[in-house]
């Protein structure tokens, strides 16, 4: 185990009807003036807004609004947000809604007190200070709620960057599982395949004796794997909700990540796709994850057996650990078909011509240096084959 | 799972050299002047206390020093330590050692800012505030460097009691692993009983539908499963002193606690024995946990089947799943044997004919209402036919 630090500072507040202590928790927290941010009407249809806004005005906090966040939020609506909380002095960002609410806010509350361009942030650049941030869940997956970090798509070449920072750790997060008994199926089961990517970005490691987080990430993915079948079926399944919902708050507030070299080469794949076809992150991800595997399992055959072993129940095959290996990415495979994720190319809308373009913006764009990846570094010509292996 | 607010804002720096930090992290937390409070001389002896010291120097934080806690640690010194502090204007406690040691810190430390008596808090009044306080662990056992709670005992009585509450989570823990590599085999396996314990006083609930953190007890348990045989054998293993140091603070800072009635007798069982024999926690919890498990067992086969099977695995017997549940409490008892634990009454010193003394308290004590526990509410004669089973 490598040495680490960990804080996770951030207020949680689970359950039913959670969401009408709002103004409770921005007042302890500090705020008096807030932006509240979120994406389409479903928010507004839900009455959840109406449900926030009152629990505001009961504690006498003031507030502005900003809508219309995308799925891949885009920098645009950040640079309305930066302005709108300077001419309104506010104080406090409050994200309603999934990782792209919460993502798009974060970058808001971090640039609302910087005196440069908040790209900067997504450049690279160290991020000390921003407005507090509070955020109302409505989606399983991101798990931006308790996370430092925010991913952004700079509609100036459609690059979908990355920034992190413990000043974008929310003050208090309020997971309600009820807000996701409505969701569509698909988004879904998006969600899942977003958190269970969390889990593999950090499974698969180049560290040594790392049992005790090896053994949360299997738990967590075993949860995802009892729970989603349930809320695939009925997602008004409370309990099955709520588990997933916890499930994946954990997976990435990287409590079972610390100490340990991470990937994150499958995330940065799928952003190239997501941000050139508009894809669901999570579809991409069920697309990328199973051939990101296939590419790198050589690499440490042990460890892609004991994930099987561990998490799908795979016999393990002592003389030919690699057929393990397989038969667990096959499990995975089938588990994402089964919750309606596509698993190639052409279910994603993807084409096979812009691969090169995209293996070289996923290497080189923005600042990159060639490779991307922790378990494996990858480079231009590895990406491209693994975007082959989704054909 | 039900309705729960999780906030577990300690600041944790994990792993080797982590203490020469410690200046910095009272500065950071707010400290100008430090009450370091410590037990017997191995926290002198191997240079740690001088390590400690030399940090807070570096960075011109003022100290004053307590040492002399004592296991299962008691008021007197807590008051000593409360008188300590008004008198030199401390700002900040810090502990050097492990849970006697942390939680008499956070005693004083409650006390300082309190106008009544300390045990007020003890004895079940609402702690709202603290001075901020800092540990440096030098044993994985008792998980206080992470949890809002502490437990004294009161020599008027010899009244093992504890209190909780927010202000009593460390502003920041320092974990570093090589400094339990020294530590006698014992207090190893005393250690790693109580890691144990606070798992399966969280396993054990009514609640239906958790299995996001039935899954994460287990993963620790397992963890601690292939861990603790490589520091009985070895306590210089630092790999596995670091994932034994993890899993026992992920273990009681709640994270997998969350959302489920728990359950907590057996410690109270515990808290008799060694308040009156002065015997080591952790070996009191080795011998009354198999016992309460085998007397509790009928009210949950299933529950008790599940942690057989997942955690010793032990195959399930579908026709007679008791049959389970019975091998997964022998697996137990030869895991703590196998550690060096007592397993009855007599290696603990204590004695038979004390039994319904000890019942009595356990459920009457201190304001106590007459039974005890979550899982099963359990009487005065339960708790003495349990007290019987360790004969």
């Amino acid at each position: 185990m490598e040495n680490f630090t960990f804080y996770s500072p951030t207020y949680f507040a689970f359950g039913k009807d959670q969401e009408n202590n709002t103004g409770k928790y921005v007042r302890r927290f500090g705020g008096n003036k807030v932006l509240i941010h979120y994406g389409g009407g479903s928010v507004v249809r839900s009455g959840l807004l109406d449900r926030v806004k009152n629990s505001l005005k009961e504690e006498g906090v003031g507030f502005v609004e900003l809508g219309g966040v995308k799925p891949n939020p885009r920098s645009g609506l950040v640079y309305e947000g930066i302005d709108l909380c300077r001419k309104e002095k506010v104080d406090f960002v409050l994200a309603v809604g999934g990782g792209s609410a919460i993502d798009s806010a974060k970058a808001i509350a971090a640039g609302a007190v910087y005196d440069g361009d908040f790209w900067d942030y997504y450049q690279g650049k160290v991020i000390t200070k921003a407005l507090p941030i509070g955020t109302i869940l409505t989606i399983s997956a991101a798990g931006s709620e308790g996370s430092p970090d925010s991913v952004i798509t700079n509609e100036n070449g459609m690059y979908k960057r990355g920034a992190s920072g413990e000043a974008l750790r929310p003050a208090f997060s309020i997971l309600n599982p009820a807000l996701t008994q409505t969701l569509p199926q698909f988004q879904i089961a998006c969600g899942i395949t977003d958190i269970m990517a969390h889990l593999f970005e950090r499974y698969f490691t180049t560290t040594k004796e790392v049992e005790v987080t090896d053994r949360m990430i299997e738990a967590l993915l075993l949860t995802m794997i009892k729970e989603a079948p349930r809320v695939i079926q009925d997602p008004a399944d409370y309990q099955a909700q709520a588990n997933i919902m916890w499930a994946g708050m954990m997976a990435h507030n990287n409590s079972c990540g610390v100490g340990r070299a991470q990937d994150w080469a499958s995330h940065d794949i799928e952003h190239e796709l997501s941000a050139i076809y508009d894809c669901a992150h999570g579809a991409g991800l069920a697309v990328v994850f199973p051939a990101w595997m296939t590419y790198n399992m050589k690499h440490d055959i042990n460890r892609f057996a004991k994930l099987a072993v561990r998490v799908w129940g795979c016999q393990m095959d002592f003389e030919q650990p690699e057929n393990t290996a397989k038969a667990g990415i096959a499990a995975l495979k089938r588990f994402f078909i089964s919750i309606g994720m596509p698993s190639n190319f052409s279910e994603l809308g993807a084409k096979e011509a812009d691969i090169e373009e995209m293996a070289k913006k996923a290497c080189y764009g923005d600042g990159r240096k060639g490779t991307i990846g922790g378990f494996v570094k990858l480079n231009e010509n590895d990406v491209a084959n693994i975007y082959r292996l989704m054909l």
